[in-house]
């Protein structure tokens, strides 16, 4: 397959101060992007296998910073850097997705996401 | 299924002037991000089954404008904005991928991609 096997993406949005829905980054620039890149950089992932990069609003703001691993279409929100190292190792070399971080399938792409109130 | 039927990532980096490699945007604004995006919307697609993202650099510069469709994992290559409405009614929404545009298997994140020499 030439396509990469996991391609993650880390928000990067950022609103103006008083936006009614919360930003994932205060200024554009992503603290969780850049350790998950490390984290995969570190084990040995190439680049040709994995990609870490920036995006876009995922639309998923009241849980952010949020995260999207494809192609499993696997969810998390309120990342921080310190669960870099445990996406890395258990999802991207293990496979298996990391439960706690997951959000909620009631939440994700729910306009009826009780965080959205 | 709580996630998105489809979700289109549409690179929209842009590098300095004299960069080694090219950029898919000239200033961050992606026409192409654009008209995906209208022409989703006027095909009726609900934001909750197709979410149209921008994307930091996707790494196929030398194709770009590039576009990556999940969970398909379908690369499309010199995208522009008149090529819309054949995403969006072909792949989008009849889930036939647009052969014409999509980049070749030996280029995909590929270093020995002709396109790089």
């Amino acid at each position: 397959m030439p396509v990469f096997e996991r391609h993650v993406f880390v928000c990067t949005n950022v609103r103006p101060a008083g936006a009614p829905r919360p930003s994932c980054t205060t200024d554009g620039t992503s603290p969780v992007h850049t350790a998950i890149q490390q984290a995969a950089k570190a084990a040995g992932l190439a680049g040709s296998q994995v990609r870490i990069n920036k995006s876009g609003c995922l639309d998923q703001c009241e849980h952010g910073p949020t995260v999207v691993v494809y192609p499993d279409a696997v969810w998390y929100g309120n990342v921080r850097p310190e669960d870099a190292e445990e996406i890395v190792q258990e999802h991207l070399i293990a496979g298996r997705p990391v439960e706690r971080l997951r959000i909620a399938d009631a939440c994700i792409n729910a306009k009826t996401c009780p965080h959205r109130a």
